[in-house]
């Protein structure tokens, strides 16, 4: 099973790294851009048996950073689109 | 008009980062884990006039290394929801 994590600063906390890349895309002349927010993707391969409840214990325990971070589990089909 | 952007390794970029996680998930006494790949995502809040071929460039220009990143563009519903 095929597994896509988003994990996304909280609404609030500031985002210096998305403020630079913002900065930096006005800079190269694209204009209309409002807001840049930047965050982690982690891709896993996991057993078919994995529950939700286990996948949830890994974001909490290891790949987010709950004080200051969300995150959000999309389990994908084999060829890497949404379930 | 929101936008995320994916940005991941080419397929056969060592990725030492997610070697990492994949190890400290097991460390943690996660079973089942076969592969662990992390990427980054960017989410834009870009004017509604904005052009696939614009963000194209974005991505190309300043958001991907395209010598070892692939990307891909999501166009979101106001919720949030891939469109």
């Amino acid at each position: 099973m095929k597994v896509r994590i988003l994990v996304r600063l909280k609404p609030g906390v500031l985002d210096p790294q998305g403020r630079a890349v913002h900065h930096s895309l006005e800079s190269l002349g694209f204009d209309g851009v409002e807001d840049v927010r930047i965050g982690r993707m982690i891709e896993m391969q996991v057993a078919d048996d994995t529950s939700d409840e286990a996948l949830t214990r890994m974001c909490e325990q290891l790949l987010a950073n709950m004080v200051i971070e969300d995150f959000a589990i999309e389990k994908l089909t084999p060829s890497g689109e949404p379930a």
